[in-house]
């Protein structure tokens, strides 16, 4: 339990306050904050309040975006966002391709030389960005950075303190080497963050709400979370859900049915006992 | 003009004489035949048929599906037709989970076992196989081959005129790795065929018919076909779309418009012309 955290838009009906008193409530150590509820509540008052209750911010939702007008000036005020939080990563979900355009090749160059433009912003203030690849299926619309693989090699020419990869087992699973790049990503200490939530099937008609519970879905998690404990990964992770039935269900609910989930699901996967399994 | 091929599932309410005498009426000198019209019509007949009518076989699809009840004596079937047929290739779709399993890596495990039984079969009747990597959106619950890495990898561990692979627009177009592939499958003499279907934004409900004629969707089709003619394939382009729109339009029509298409989006991009650009 004391790894576990949870996404704010899991339980997106939640105001900042009710959502830390949540987790505290629960005895969850952490949380994933999103931008736009931060600036409703107020971005000082959101450190403090988290501060005080010993929450640990394991992520910020999020930036990127980069064909959109105003990307710069967006994710620095995301940086200092994820500064002023303490948080432990600045999520960036890089975007699909340009309205109107199929140019995939280049919104893949243009995403290099944003990050790189970004990051002595982000290094002077301490903050980790993480790349977050995404599941192809949202590789026009949403996140033209598509494997663990490109990831790291994008990461690659900045220094792995600035520039990390958010490894998210519902975007990731179906990837033959997944668990290699994992290996990678340790070696190379790029692991900024781990998110769990299960792949529905039959995916729903509005694709982004395809997340699920840890269980209800088709990911085998045992082989992820070994490949990201052999990593040396220690850190927090955290429950993501899109999902308009979870949406829909007491907030309260969903935090104690995600923390059985959890302890069922992924919690004894992590532990290095069923890593010496895997070596026997 | 030459190399256009036509699947005959995007005109799918044709059997097997009316989607013959349609292609050869519009020009089209190959034809994708699926297995269940030709059953229809008659297998010995549709192989007359069609040589009579100086169409070639670019493929049939299709085998696979390892995980169904009675798949080796299926597969082997398939290959006897596609004998019969002089089907330049059979498609094989691997299949996705099994039923009530989330074991992806047992499942992809016994892909690579199933077609190492199939090879022997196969080989004595000079038939070849394409393996068919499909979009991780299908991964569940159609196809575990998901990259044209992994098809290769899987590819070489037998002789390449037995066991290819088929490059689909569709499925591939947005893997970061596609044109570095395609390039190393034509080093391994693995390219059995190009298809070639537009990706649809937004998805429709049901993600299978996400296809749409040529220009229709978000696939950059230019670095992908100078890519295939770079690897030295020369071969027939087969244009397969599952779409409804597309299938409740009249035949000759749809025949119609993929010929232009063909000839606006794609024949230009495949010419070696085109490749001279590329390393001017």
């Amino acid at each position: 339990m004391e790894r576990l955290s949870v996404n704010q838009w899991t339980v997106r009906s939640l105001g900042v306050r009710d959502f830390a008193d949540g987790c505290v409530r629960h005895g969850i150590g952490a949380a994933g904050l999103w931008r736009e509820p931060v600036a409703e509540f107020g971005l000082a008052r959101a450190a403090t309040l988290t501060r005080d209750a010993g929450l640990r911010v394991s992520s910020l939702c999020r930036g990127g975006f980069f064909g959109r007008p105003g990307w710069l000036d967006d994710n620095r005020a995301a940086i200092d966002e994820a500064a002023a939080l303490g948080a432990a990563c600045l999520v960036l979900v890089v975007g699909g391709l340009p309205d109107n355009s199929k140019k995939l090749r280049a919104a893949r160059q243009h995403m290099a030389e944003a990050i790189a433009e970004l990051v002595p912003y982000a290094s002077d203030r301490a903050v980790r960005l993480a790349l977050e690849p995404m599941h192809p299926v949202y590789c026009a619309d949403r996140g033209v950075l598509s494997t663990l693989r490109q990831a790291l090699d994008v990461a690659a020419a900045h220094p792995p303190e600035t520039v990390g990869v958010m490894i998210d087992a519902f975007h990731l699973w179906w990837d033959p080497e997944v668990e290699a790049q994992i290996g990678r990503a340790g070696r190379e200490h790029r692991i900024a963050g781990f998110q769990v939530s299960d792949f529905l099937m039959p995916l729903p008609a509005d694709v982004l709400l395809g997340r699920a519970m840890m269980g209800d879905g088709v990911i085998d998690f045992g082989p992820m979370c070994r490949a990201v404990t052999a990593a040396g990964y220690a850190g927090d992770v955290e429950v993501e859900i899109f999902n308009a039935d979870v949406w829909a269900a007491d907030p309260d609910d969903v935090l104690g049915r995600l923390k059985e989930r959890y302890m069922t699901v992924i919690a004894n996967e992590l532990s290095t006992n069923k890593l010496s399994e895997m070596f026997r």
